[in-house]
């Protein structure tokens, strides 16, 4: 049995060195005559780089940010929620194969807090079990693995390098993070942020959900915290 | 219990009109100083029409296909195909969601050939109904329906509606109608060409395997039908 | 010469026979048990279609209107204008080459309102028709036209069919019918707009700069009609 | 004047640190049960992460190079140029602007080595000259630098930061390569990859035109190195 507390595993494997540097390149190239490489080798103060940054981000010309990749690693999230994850067509993804890679034993699974909160968790793992015995049972028989597989569930985990500029990143907080976002691509993208932010802590305002962002709330269902836009 | 045969179900409910002649219009309008209202407007030959796009599209120019955009319906497709379609980044997806839409009586699901052909059809079936019970028993007791699927299987159904340009179409068939690409996928891929083509027979030369586009295999395991490339 | 007021040419030549019918398939086949191709083939009250659609958008959903796609031919556009065009990642294009079509006599081109406020419209042409002269002295000396073509100026006109589902067409007409926009592109956004509404009047609501549909303004320089965004 | 041998200019101002043990992660992420940290912490030999990353590369299974990510800075390239290069749809750029800059004196511009061969250098210096005057004519009499910008030529240079991913550069190096991409275009390519491969000598053999990729040439006009492939 899987301790939820520990999951999902994010890592951050890779940052961009200075993505303020970068962005501010990205900006000064658009609106000045001097050549690229001259202003990246230039020392700029960070207070002046934040301050044409910030009024770029602010008028929406979020093609400046492009530029600043990352990449992740990540564990133990559900085929549920990677289902989800990979919607996201500006990111990159390359993620375990349930095709090729056989389960060896019981495979690992998330279990949600609501089952557990209604005592569900000792049925919820005696299936989990049924279903790996009869996953094995499949594969024993010559059941290959990518058709044995059609019997587990969106519960098992699984393993993905996820790699996305710094605009899909904001745009993901900016959905994902809303309350009505299913809590483990929510708890995922909240991890995610974080890592950003212990590294460039500037960007902390901008990895929000979409109400912080546009002061209004444009969910059918809100939670309150912020207005509802009058249509 | 669901027949095979039948799935999955795929309707073809918007293509255009006349690719033949978008195409060439697409075509003329690089190569020519006419405004392409005025080619538009021109009532051309078929065979000559079909001779440019055929040149064109031999040297690799594929952007004049991307006008072209047909949309399908998808059903009784497993979430373990869906997971895999929906990797393509440049269709657009409309899916059924497990989180919004519970699950009433026993859920559909599909079984490989695979565990028929092994004598596993009534094991399956007993741990599909299993299954069925404790998502129901969860969702009585209050569960919410975005964690009670936590317990379905890959196996169940989805339903989608997808549309994507021509381009993507031919992307689609060189890669999944390949021996092998996972065979529900493959199946479906090949279902939705047999509808463009049945409304366009000459694209049936484009809808092929990458082997048969290339005269070369690229696979790690080859089927035999065409030579390996050497590298 | 050439008058503005002629410029730049539209066409739509293919759009969604039924855009609120396919949206409303998109947004129920994910809330919904049944089969896509089940609710296509119902008739349902446009205003119940309306309803839900409108909800639908109104709450950021909008992967669901990626379905409806539309066809335009666009003339007279300048290589200024077109340089933007192209930069919609979203949109596909087949524009006319400079490559491979060479001018034959006096190129089309624009002349900036500006230009003409002026009192400068008599030495623009001039400078038009030197430029114009030098292109075919270097093209009968055996000059490519690929590079003959380096005098052409920005305001030389070029043709384009361009491509573009409802998402896009909304994004577009968010960001270029701003006054800050560029004058030609903004009238050229605008006229695909018209026609689009032509067609289905009731999208008329989301196509609209960016400031009606959020309630504030995001630029830099306001024109004033929307309050700017405190931050 | 501008002398051509100095341009395009461009410089590598971010590469992935190490793109084989990246590539490496990413694909044994999807053949392995290992947490994907775990294998990014092992340190493996680079032959035997060369032969895997090898194989699936030859394979087609491109989505694993996508998380390497590199960003250039380019300088004297004409607007010819760049509107070419803006139409690659995957990559990301920050352009100068000719809207929000003024050209302040003559502006650079680059000249086609057959305008020189065929001696009508001195003419086409002539003619920038008389547009540059006619431009800051423009721009003094109060036509904004939008507008004034009309007039420019193709062969005015411009400004950019790029970024783009290992799968895209190699895209561009096998369409930009061909001898019948357009010489600046091709010169500038050839210069990004050379940037790339001096940093990883190993991705040369993937930085090359289509023809080599492929065994056979695909245009319609051959340059004769490959076979053209028989229809």
């Amino acid at each position: 049995m899987v301790e939820n507390s520990k999951f999902p595993i994010v890592h951050l494997i890779n940052a961009p060195e200075n993505p303020l540097k970068t962005i501010y390149l990205a900006c000064r190239t658009c609106y000045s005559a001097e050549y690229p490489y001259k202003i990246w080798e230039k020392d700029v103060e960070p207070e002046k780089m934040l301050k044409l940054v910030g009024k770029v981000l602010a008028s929406g010309h979020h093609s400046t940010i492009e530029h600043c990749q990352y990449i992740f690693t990540i564990s133990g999230v559900t085929r549920a929620c990677t289902h989800q994850l990979v919607r996201h067509r500006h990111m990159s993804f390359s993620q375990k194969s349930q095709r090729y890679v056989t389960e060896q034993g019981q495979f690992e699974y998330i279990t949600p807090q609501t089952v557990k909160n209604n005592g569900l968790q000792e049925e919820y793992d005696r299936l989990m079990v049924k279903i790996s015995g009869f996953y094995e049972k499949m594969v024993e028989q010559g059941v290959p693995a990518e058709d044995a597989r059609f019997v587990l569930p969106n519960a098992a985990t699984s393993s993905l390098v996820a790699s996305l500029n710094l605009r899909e990143m904001i745009h993901l907080a900016n959905l994902r993070l809303c309350v009505n976002a299913q809590h483990e691509i929510r708890k995922l993208i909240k991890l995610m942020c974080e890592l950003v932010v212990e590294k460039d802590p500037w960007l902390n305002e901008y990895l929000v959900p979409k109400c912080e962002k546009n002061g209004f709330c444009d969910e059918i269902r809100s939670c309150g915290r912020f207005p509802q836009q009058v249509r």
